[in-house]
Parts: C-alpha cells; structure tokens; sequence
C-alpha cells in the first residue's frame, strides 16, 4: 500500500520486513486543512456517544479561521442535545441540528453512532447523504455488516475511515495537551473505501491531523474491521477475562488466597505485566525474569502459544465470514428480552473490589508465559493474514498495555466487559470463557505433564528472534509523549 | 401437519393442547414394504459410520424374501469395507460397491456419511444421483448447510428423512430384540423435504417401519436440524457439561471433596436425576425430594430458567441464520492444522476415571433445578419457534435421559463430548463454557443473594402448570419396552 497525498508529507518507516509510509501531524499543519479540504463547506459529526464528542470539539477548534464549519447532528429528541449546546454546538449559532438535515447539508459526514444504531439506520442515513459526498467511519463495522449481508456502498460517495487507537475521551484530552506538548495526541489509521473524485485520501488525512493523530498509519477498512473486532474478542478484552478468570482459580486451587490469586493473574496482566511491554516490548518481560522464572515463562509460552492460535484462527474466521457481526445484530435484537447481565458478582471481582492488601503486583512468570503467548499469536495471525504491522502492533499491543489495561488496572477486567460498546461487551461473553476453558482443559494440563518436547523449543525461538519486535519498538517511538489512559 | 399414507395405518395423539398423527410399527408391516417401496429396485446405504451399520443390515433383513436389494456404497479404499463385509454385504454378492456407483444405481439413497462428508462431496453426490431417486437422510445438516449458503436441493428428485431417536448401535441392537419383544426398536421421526412423484411419505414410512420404528413422528427436516444441532449444543452435551463444570467448583469452594463435588454435580444428573425423570417425568424429580429440598430446587429453578432462555435463545439464533453451520464447515478446514485437544485432563474428570468412593449419587436439589429449569427453557424456546411436541420431548427430555446421560454415566461426559460426532464436539466446545458461566456468573451469585422477587414464583408456576408434563407422559408411554443406552 501507498497513498498520495497533493497536500501532506508522508514518511517512510522500516517494521520487520516491510515498509510503510506515515503522515506526521502537528499543529503546524492545521493551516493546510482547508486545502485538503477543498469542496468541503461543512463537516457534519453525527452522534454523540464516545468519539463524537472529541472528534467534532478537535475538528472544529483546528479548523479555526476557515471557512468550513463542524456541525454536530443528532437524533431528534436524543438527550445528548444538551452535552452538546454545553460545549458550543448549538441549534443559535448553527452548528446542531437532527441528524438526517445535518447529513444532508454536509459535504463530509462523520457516522460516529453506535455500531447497531449504524445498521440499524443505514438505509435513511445513506439516503439523506448527498451525491458526491464522503462518507466518513472510526471503524470498519458498518462494512463489516455490509460485507456480512452481501451489501455494498452506494457508488456514489466517498467513503473513508479514521481509526483513533484510543477512547474518545483520551482523544480530546491529549489534542487538548497537545496545544501545550508538542506530538500529544491519539494515532490513528486511515483507511480509503471509496475515492469517487480523487479528494478521498487528503480528506482522510486532514480529518486526522485535524482530531491531533500524531502519526497516521494506513490500512483499509476490511482489514480494519477484522483486526479490530477480532481484537477486542481477542487480546484486548475476551482473552484477557478468560485467561484471568482461569488463573485465578488455578491458584486458588494452589492454597493461594483469595488476594494473592488476583494479583498474580488479573492484576499481574493489568498492571506489571502491561507496563514492562509498554517500556521494553514482549522481550523485555521475559529479560526482566530470573533464570528459573524465565524457565517457566518458556513452559507456560509454549503451552499456551497452540491452544491460543487455534482460538483467535477460529475469531478471525467468524469475523471474516460475517457470523461474528450477524451474531452480534441477532444479539442486540434479543437485548430487550434478555437483557446483558454484570459478570462481576464472581468471587474474583468482589475480591478485586474490597481488597485486604495493597501489595502490588509484579510479573508472574506464568501469567506472563501465557499472555504474551496470546498476543504473540495474535499478532503472528494478522501478520499471516496479510495486516500492515503498524495495524497489528496497535491493535494486539500497544492498545491494550497503554490504554485498556490501564483501565482495568484501575477499575477492573469484569467492570470494562460490563461497561464497553454493545459489539464489545458481547464479543467478551462470547469469547472469554473459550480463552478460560483453553487455558483450564489444555494449558495448565500440558504444563503440569511438563511436556516440553516436539516443536517446542522452535516455538519459543520463533517467539525470540520474531520481527514483531523491531516492528513495536518503532511503533512504541511512534507514541505521543505523553500518558494515553485516562484514570479517573 | 398432517400426512397422507396409501399403505400404512396413522393415529392421532393428544400432546399438550396440539394434535400430532404417528404411525405405528412392527415387523407385521415388513410385508407392505414392497407396495409402500413401489418402484425402488436397489436401496443404496451410503457410509459405514454410526447408523449405516445398522440401518443398512435392519433393512436388508426387513425386505428378506422381497426383490429389493440393499446395496452397501463406500469410498474406494475405505477402512470399512471390510466391517461390511463381515456383515454379509460383499462385492460378492453384490451388495457392496463403490458409494458413487451404489448413488447411481439406487432408487432410494440413504445418505449416512458424516456431516463434513456431506457437505464436502455434495455436488459429486448430487451428480451421481438418478433424476427421479429419493435421496434420504438420517439427519438435517445438510439442509442447514444448503440453507446457510443460500442453496437448495436439485428440484428432480425426492428429499426425505428418517431420524432415529438414538445412536446407531441403538438402532441394530432394538431391532434384534424386536425380534422377541414386541415393539423394540428405535422411535424415529420422518420428514418429507421434496416430493415430486406423490410417493416420498410412503418410502419415508417405509424406511422408519423397516429399520425397526415402533413410533413414527412426524417433523420438517428444517424443524429436525434446527432442534437437532440446537439441542446438542444445548440440554443434550452443552448444557450438561457446562452445568457440571461449574457446579463441580462451586461445590469444591464449599469445601466439600473431590469425590463428593463430582457426585453431587455430573453424577447427580447423569444417574439420579435422569433416571428419575424417565420413570416420572420433570415433575417427578420435584416430589421426590422433601420439603426443604423443594425450595432449593425452586430457588435453583427461578434463578437458572431466564440465563438458559437467553443462551437458548443464542444457540437457535445461530442455527437459524445459518452461523452455526458455517462455523461447523469452517472449523473442520482448521482440525488438520490445529486438532482437537480431549477435554478430560481438568481435575473433575480425573476424579471421574479414578473414584475413591463408592458411593451411588443422589439427587442434588440444586443441581436438579438447574438442571431441570434448562431443559425446560429448551422445550419452551421449541414449543414457542413451532416444533411439534413429539420432536421437543424427544430432543429435549427422552434423548437425554434415556440415551445419552446413562451413557454418560457408564463413562463420563468428558468422554462422551471428546468422542461424539465432529459436528456435536465442535458444538459443545463452543457453548459449554457459555453455560459455565451463565451458571457461575449469574445463576449462583442471583441464589446466594436469595432474591426471590419479580417474577419468580409465576415463573415456577408456570412450570408446575405446563402443558409439557402431559406430553411427555404420553411419549414416555410411547417408548420401546427395552433399555435404549447400550452400556458397553
């Protein structure tokens, strides 16, 4: 892949064996917009649920001076309406309205409603668009239930995505330090669906650089859609629980109590464990052991490396396929009967609520052996299936040791799957008693048989000298200077 | 529904407030074989699996002294060809043959090659297949795979089904009996697909009559598979095993032992509690237990009857829209490079393979209710989707607790779900731990709370009241006068 910009310097890294080309962003380049804007009299934001409202606020302070407006459209009586006029977007000053007018108006539509709102409006929405207009996603699951439903865009639009690699909140404060920190801001990738009229990729660029992406990848938004659903199913959330809920009673059943078990499974994950990547990559945990705790890392690498592949080939097929995103619409459509119960009424997460300690959890060697074993095999999967590294990089690792296992850290793994979009939450469920039942039925078994012959020590040298390593810390560089994970 | 039949007798029964006509059987009817098989020469008997063995020697031995010839059709190079042999179907003879030679020559098709087979050689088979044959299947997933990728079968042949209530080795060895104890032999439904000479009711009752069915139902083959492929997923191996992981735990965490924990969880369902319900129905199990045991189960029932329904409701979703075959077909692609590991290595079923007591298990009232309220969720999910009452008490009560959970208990559940077919392995791989949870996150914090409220004492009402208690007694009079489970 590589893009041509008329109005933005692209850049040329080196991960693993590949090349990609950035943008670089910058304050400095918000004077540009209105050229890679060109055409576009009004950019309309619809909704206002997580990255709305960060994206309209970003957007419109960095067009400043221009002539473009940001328009924010929500739904007729939405009680957003009021958080919005708060901020500045207000039906006096022009800048609210109901979201089908604001489509209407608009030259370029920002669709940030939720995912089951998004097919549940597709047909009005993409009648109301205008002819020639663009199309704008901050994720592939639109496409991804097109795809599904054997649909595709109407052919005369735009259509184009920008990906934020953080929650909407990060991406609003950290534009907002970004005035004062020089590089401060959310990287996103960016993706071209559709370039009707050749103005696609700029305008893709310069929403961008206008939201404050310090350094923008690119991708398409297919391969967005599979690495990001499959991701959170994945690394990011279902595995994640599943391996935690796992380890915990596994040392439980070691004579552990009940607090010790949960720092050195869900705790050791969130909080050593993430930050020891975050600081050094995936070598940098197993650098960081004593010989004998790097002797059971290896174990439990090993082990676990098999057993997670064949789960997350299984999550990627379903995404691929469409099962995974027409499950997830049969599943919306069921929420009114069978409403989604809290999963944190398990001992874990009352123990994690009302700790007797405040000891702090430092890098259990097994726990480690096993997680880093899963996101080795989710990035090894996404690089097998053809993914950009810098895609497979954010996605399988720097999203979840900078921004959502900090979070989780901080509240905890059970209250993130209670509290996250509806396409998430459901995905966890769904998979996180899998990645539980792999580790409990086939894990820790083979560990315990101390099975450590076969294709085992070339498992683990793969793990060693893999070019994922290079790939992340490039990537790692790449990062804002500053904290992405709000805590509070 | 009701079917038309020139040759055999039907009878209307009552179940619950629906009518439902069967058929009776019995080697007496062998005579009319001839007439109800009018213009079948050769019947072909595809595969050599499970119930092949035994429908093609019932068969053969039912038209004796008839010119119909049953015909044996295997892979060239198959590793069964010799067990058919020994049975008496011989290249000889002429009773054995290549299977897509056998397809061409045959009348009517019996196509009992595994689901994957199936679906794999379908258009070889289809091909091979004599414009105006019957093609006949003991199963409706091939039905679900056309249906999941929007195809049908060809419009110049017949399409039927004959489904035996049991395993095959089920089939044969009720039939022999059948030959001392009147009305032995497997119960079957039958379902006429495509009909396109006014003949496939006949030949379907014919094919039922002939392997030994001394009560012919009838379904659709879309109603078959969709309660089929739900129900293993579901009360039949998901459920059971999934109840029974989590139960086994929450006992342990109550200090109880090893021993006792597996008694009280899959023991307790696999022995007492079925054999409870197959002696005196769902309601039997509640008036066996005494007075503070009946508010345990109650308690059980109320706080497990809605997580069942919601994952239930999952399950039949997922058939339905064709997710879950899609996921069949696409993981058996996956087995070459990742195989199924077996599940039995947890410390359960370790317990189970070496028990250090002998003592029998009892009715556990909370295990029962949990038990208890899922299959009834299930045959209330069924009821509400349309199935008859026949298939919904079949597939959800009489399969369970006359056929596989005493076959369960000779072995064990792990034993049973790591050696059943591949499609009901992948089945409850995937939903097993979804019951799991649903019991640990949700059903066992709702009774430590002990909240009652809401809806709770209608929803037990409801079962005390419903019309199922009714229709199972009248399919549990139904049944063969021998033992189903073949325990060894």
């Amino acid at each position: 892949m590589s893009f041509r910009s008329a109005v933005f310097e692209k850049e040329q890294i080196k991960l693993g064996d590949t090349e990609e080309w950035i943008v670089r962003g910058g304050r400095h380049l918000f004077a540009r917009l209105p050229e890679a804007l060109k055409g576009v009299g009004q950019i309309g934001v619809i909704g206002w649920s997580s990255q709305a409202p960060a994206q309209a606020q970003n957007f419109r302070e960095s067009l400043e001076g221009s002539a473009i407006r940001v328009k924010v459209g929500l739904r007729a009586g939405s009680p957003s309406w009021s958080a919005a006029e708060a901020v500045g977007f207000t039906t006096a000053n022009g800048t609210l309205g109901e979201m089908y007018d604001v489509i209407a108006q608009s030259d370029l539509v920002l669709l940030l409603i939720s995912d089951a709102a998004q097919v549940e409006n597709y047909d009005k929405i993409i009648a109301a668009l205008r002819p020639g207009a663009t199309l704008g996603l901050s994720h592939g699951f639109l496409l991804a239930h097109l795809d599904s439903a054997g649909k595709s865009f109407p052919p005369n639009i735009n259509v184009i995505g920008v990906c934020p690699k953080g929650m909407g909140r990060s991406v609003r404060r950290l534009y907002e330090q970004g005035r004062d920190v020089n590089g401060a801001g959310i990287n996103c990738s960016f993706a071209v669906h559709q370039d009707i009229d050749g103005r696609a990729t700029d305008q893709a660029l310069a929403w961008a650089v206008a939201i404050g992406s310090p350094c923008t990848f690119e991708t398409t938004l297919t391969q967005e859609y599979k690495s990001d659903i499959m991701g959170e199913r994945g690394i990011l959330l279902g595995a994640v629980h599943g391996i935690s809920e796992s380890l915990y009673r596994w040392f439980r059943s070691q004579g552990m109590e009940a607090d010790d078990a949960f720092l050195e499974s869900a705790r050791s994950v969130t909080a050593a464990i993430s930050k020891k990547i975050s600081q050094g990559g995936l070598l940098g945990v197993y650098q960081s052991l004593n010989p004998q705790d790097q002797k059971l890392f290896e174990k439990a690498y090993i082990a676990s490396y098999g057993p997670a592949a064949d789960l997350l080939h299984e999550i990627y097929d379903e995404v691929e396929s469409g099962n995974e995103v027409r499950s997830v619409v049969s599943a919306a459509r069921r929420l009114e009967r069978f409403p989604m119960h809290e999963i944190a009424d398990t001992e874990m997460w009352q123990v994690a609520r009302h700790p007797k300690t405040n000891r702090e959890a430092g890098v259990n060697p097994v726990t480690a052996g096993i997680y880093v074993a899963t996101m080795m095999a989710q990035a090894d999967l996404l690089r097998e299936k053809g993914h950009p590294y810098s895609e497979i990089v954010n996605e399988s690792i720097i999203e979840a040791v900078d921004s959502l296992n900090p979070y989780m850290d901080y509240r905890d793994v059970a209250y993130m799957v209670d509290n996250c979009s509806t396409t998430a939450r459901l995905g966890a469920r769904k998979w996180a008693p899998r990645f539980d039942y792999a580790v409990t039925q086939t894990v820790l078994p083979t560990m315990d048989h101390g099975a450590s012959s076969g294709p085992a020590p070339a498992l683990f040298r793969d793990f060693l000298d893999s070019d994922l390593h290079q790939a992340l810390s490039v990537c790692l560089a790449l990062r804002p200077p500053v904290e992405i994970a709000v805590l509070g």
